[in-house]
């Protein structure tokens, strides 16, 4: 179980990215299983990151836009930035 | 002086996003060490990240995007992503 990010677990931005995450991965009707394999990214730590757990690197969220299916900047934006 | 991130210095998406911020920051006639102090970020950080060194996380993108003025989807637009 990948542990969240100490400092940074459930600041706004990560949380807000999380769902934005979670919300196109539903939408595909993509398991969190499912996204981590096509991410590349271990499924306990996937977990986190739709929590908002873990400062998400630009590097991982390019995999995870790219495994959705979308644009990393369109992905920010639906997060709200 | 940070060090570089060893496993992704280097990395496309972090020199294309190296590159819009220097951009960014350029066209605000801003210096590097200015949009550090507006990021809240080490000065010789903002270098690397600048260089593509550092896999640069959602929070200091939001930071660094704050500081120029920019939405952080519009920077990763910038870039390229």
């Amino acid at each position: 179980m990948a542990k969240p990010s100490p400092k940074h677990a459930g600041d706004q931005v990560l949380v807000d990215l999380g769902l934005a995450i979670r919300k196109a991965r539903l939408a595909m009707k993509l398991s969190q299983e499912a996204l981590a394999v096509d991410a590349g990214l271990d499924r306990s730590y996937m977990g986190g990151i739709e929590r908002g757990e873990h400062n998400v690197t630009a590097i991982n969220i390019l995999k995870i836009a790219t495994a959705l299916g979308i644009k990393p900047s369109k992905l920010l934006l639906d997060s709200g930035y």
